[in-house]
């Protein structure tokens, strides 16, 4: 039976909200996942949460029950509370119906096997935690591995990456390096770098692209470094016919992973 | 010569940040921008502010000193502040060092000169800003003519909108309109409506499009309504071969974007 816990002041509660702070989750090696959709993903992918908070309201949704009963089937925590705590441990106005708190994954490049997809996507000190989200739910549609995260990056298990990510977290493989060890890593085994730079002047649709294609994006602001750029592959650019020198991020890996699939589509 | 505020009482002070509230926005017909570069794209696409504001430490930048000039030149007003003040205007703890405020454009859709582009970006019912404002960036770098805000949206005025668009709020047309009266609009010249919905078969990459071709995508939640979709002159799918059943809106409406615009680049 799931127990409940009406008080703001339960250490729990003050606990599991902590984990909106990376140091907290750090240290915990915890992060939050909210909302019915999310977390029928994650469970679909085999992920169950290590605690389950829900609104008494929604006790009686199917999909609360069921992952009810297989948190608890696992020795996790249940437990039952008000929309105003969720609403706490949330930090939105109008909380999810469901909260999930999940260990984090390992993120050492070294479990990333590159052949089990034909695209990875890979994001050098990438800011903004929308960005990245969104790049985890791009990959999960193109079919990618996952996202390799290089340099200092926003933290991908922070709480609006996960939202971003619609569920994608749990399906895509997610690693951390630095862009030495990433490159040892890249050069042990296949693998083409391909990097997008304004400074390129090869059309993206061009190049025939080999599996497996790592495509890296740079920072949001500054754009690839030029050494890292000078490290790959290929560089391509996106044609750009407007005012403005650049695309976001995650539209331009989006565009050019969307490139890559369509040659290797029927 | 401007003028200077360092006082968080003066009305002055306390109307402009009035201006990230929605209400405020609407009545008085104004709107935030905040950042040198996004200030200078304006400045090049030949918008100025009404009222500028920077902070003194900036008062030297060649920017800030051409737009000052330009503002006053304009009749308009000049204001020297301090970081604190730029802070509380902007709601961020990382202050721009200058701050324009803009008279709100006319978003009439009679406005629209279709013959001006051959891609037209439409958003139905979209909700978040950040999406908003990435489709008009977008747009800028296909070379779309604007943004035709279907139904209910979030305000294209907006800060974090006019932040995401990085500038392409003034390069964009923006244009809102209740779905009738756009259809009438449509109808009533040359285009082709394209509507991005899972339900077809159609690969995006199958059909030859034809200008103006309006890209029409639905709310990030719900996608396009089934009628909507059915009053499409085509109805196109982007593959997705992950676990989860949708793409980012602002991803979507870009993947088709390049696609039209791959079939008309040498």
């Amino acid at each position: 039976m799931p127990r409940q816990i009406t008080a703001f002041s339960n250490p729990l509660i003050k606990r599991v909200r902590g984990l909106r702070d990376k140091r907290h989750r750090r240290e915990e090696r915890l992060f939050l996942a909210e909302g019915l959709r999310i977390l029928a993903e994650a469970e679909e992918a085999g992920t169950l949460p290590q605690m389950l908070f829900f609104a008494r309201e929604s006790g009686d949704h199917p999909i609360v029950r069921r992952l009810s009963a297989k948190v608890e089937g696992q020795g996790g925590d249940v437990i039952e509370t008000s929309r105003d705590i969720l609403h706490k441990l949330s930090g939105k106005d109008n909380p999810q119906a469901v909260l999930g708190v999940y260990r984090q994954f390992d993120t050492a490049l070294s479990r990333v096997d590159r052949a089990a997809s034909g695209i990875w996507l890979v994001a050098q000190a990438m800011r903004d935690p929308g960005n990245l989200g969104t790049m985890l739910r791009t990959g999960d549609a193109v079919g990618a591995g996952g996202l390799i995260l290089i340099d200092d990056t926003v933290d991908p298990f922070s709480v609006e990456a996960v939202r971003a990510s619609m569920g994608a977290m749990f399906t895509q493989r997610i690693a951390q390096a630095r862009w030495p060890d990433f490159i040892d890593w890249l050069r042990s085994g296949d693998g083409q770098l391909v990097g997008l730079s304004l400074d390129s002047s090869v059309d993206y649709r061009l190049p025939n692209y080999v599996a497996p294609t790592f495509l890296l994006v740079g920072n949001e602001a500054q754009g690839l470094p030029s050494d890292y750029a000078a490290a790959c592959d290929l560089r391509v650019k996106i044609p750009m016919l407007g005012k403005a020198d650049s695309l976001n991020a995650a539209i331009s890996c989006a565009v050019m992973a969307y490139q890559v699939l369509g040659q290797r589509l029927p």
